[in-house]
């Protein structure tokens, strides 16, 4: 699929274990997994020892390791659930990050063959984005691609990528109400594209199979946005949709780009979306004010780093969406918590 | 493809006759055009009858017919070569207008089925569109697909359509001095995908594959830009790339979507790049000043129509773009000209 040469040594993959056993989900895995150094990092509230099969490199993070690092204050940032991963991204050193789920396997493209999704990750992340002006025939530095007739040739050298953002077949990552109303709909179209997402045009990121370049972008990949009663199911969550409407400003801010499309991975079955119901309402109620302020938002001109831009968007927030609901005035407080740490931990 | 039940008296295809022998190309769209009504409109420097196949509804406007309803005026409006088509445009009464170059015959989908171009292109204006935020698994009205986690509800109802740009396979279209670099590039991708162009995002519209709401947007799609030398191939020209850009404008400033993707025709070969080379530089540069003219333009709040929005859209032209080239001064008398004349063929 890739033609780029891939340095292994830039590279981490980032897993989340919300399950104890993780033995399937890493043989599913081994043929890419194994080339990669991984960091894989427990739920803190996943209690006993996780099963990881023999033969990968990684290293693994726990409850102790986290509470070493961030502290037992009340004050501190929450790794619970999905949120776990954010740990493993401030323990990276590596320039890309790659972040996969633990119920998702590799997918199958339409002819049948095994995705390797980390490549087309890279491919993204290490290839120009467009971001500027919208090229029909989508990723122009796809194989086989070009810019179309009409497209400016100024703007056909692109900027740096900042995010990846892959997709999924099977289980689609639908909110639980509609997860709820269309238990049996499952996404089966293998779209074979990748695009840039256009410069301020906002979307809903979910954090499933993601990657993105730490160097440029790592201190916006944060754990801030908490809903009180979310458990560890993807739909019950929307923090990753925060988190990824804070890179995209930040990507545009900063003249990056933002891709979207392959990698496709397989998402596996997991909970009852009719559980779920009862606690998702205040996340998807929550998206009517989350959305129309992140479009709206525009940086100070004087912002110039990933960590800065992070801090004047926490500002933002506390001023204008915090007074209506506590949930985001606890968001900008991480988002500032975070930026510290991202600091400290470097600087260490 | 398609499960809209389509009404075939609210639709035209028009098709511009650049070639006097339409028979194979008729014959290769039979099975599609034979169920509508078609608009032929000969290029008016084709001298020559045309030959067409029998079993087709349609209506043919040649050279007299123009000059009856334009007049042969020094600043009349050309028809010539791909601009043929925009009078078929003018004398349609229907709700949507397809239209499809003469050297594109149907394509096969991945799984070799034949692609009904027509219904993909009226499923696409007539389900609603999502500018204001993307939609990460594409057209949620597209079978089995929805919106995902995080779309906020309140816009998932979305607007409606405007604008469907249809892609191509084989040869892809690009402009001449890639053509010429890379004589061998074909286009050989199917994404299996419709998406709505975000708000705010300029794209260069092929007019090679697209259809349009006739009723919302007919009098944004024009005969203005044209360059001193193009004949009729499409890379030497951008008309239709300046009129993309004019109907994405009227849709963002109408509240209307547009739509790329689906559905793909198959383009056969044509023409000479190298010959073309000398040509097309002019098109060329002229993107660079405008697409940022296009992507800065904002319309009066008080503007309500297409009809105003282009006559707006020309008064900016004029102001800004028109002292640097000739070329725009023109564009901004064809588009005022264009309006008048849509008023007067709408009101005799």
């Amino acid at each position: 699929m890739s033609e780029i040469s891939i340095n292994h040594d830039e590279v981490d993959i980032v897993i989340g274990a919300l399950q104890l056993d993780l033995t399937s989900f890493m043989e599913e895995w081994r043929s890419v997994f194994s080339q990669f150094h991984l960091i894989i990092v427990q739920d803190p509230d996943l209690k006993g020892k996780l099963e990881i099969p023999a033969g990968f490199n990684f290293d693994l993070y726990t409850k102790s390791d986290i509470d070493g690092v961030v502290g037992l204050s009340s004050n501190a940032i929450s790794f619970s659930g999905y949120s776990c991963r954010y740990f493993g991204y401030l323990m990276s050193h590596k320039k890309y990050i790659i972040a996969i789920d633990d119920d998702c396997v590799p997918a199958k493209d339409s002819a049948g063959n095994f995705v390797d999704a980390v490549a087309q990750h890279i491919t993204n992340l290490s290839t120009p984005a467009t971001p500027f002006f919208f090229n029909t025939l989508y990723d122009p530095f796809c194989k086989g691609a070009d810019f179309v007739r009409g497209y400016p040739f100024s703007l056909r050298s692109g900027v740096d990528c900042g995010l990846s953002c892959g997709l999924w077949l099977n289980l689609a990552d639908l909110d639980a109400p509609t997860q709820a109303l269309k238990p049996e709909l499952r996404n089966t179209r293998y779209v074979d594209a990748v695009l840039t997402v256009p410069l301020r045009t906002m979307m809903p990121t979910s954090g499933i199979n993601i990657a993105f370049n730490r160097e440029l972008v790592g201190p916006a990949l944060l754990p801030a946005f908490r809903l009180a009663k979310e458990g560890n199911l993807r739909w019950e969550t929307v923090e990753d949709i925060w988190t990824g409407m804070c890179v995209k400003v930040v990507c545009d801010h900063l003249r990056l780009g933002v891709k979207s499309g392959l990698p496709y991975v397989w998402r596996k079955e997991r909970g009852n979306a009719i559980e779920s119901l009862k606690k998702e309402w205040e996340g998807v109620k929550l998206m009517e004010d989350v959305v129309p302020f992140f479009q709206s938002l525009r940086l100070s001109t004087s912002v110039a780093t990933a960590e800065d831009c992070v801090s004047e968007i926490a500002a933002v927030v506390k001023q204008k969406l915090a007074p209506a609901n506590p949930v985001f005035a606890r968001a900008a407080e991480n988002m500032l918590e975070w930026v510290k740490l991202w600091k400290r931990v470097r600087t260490q």
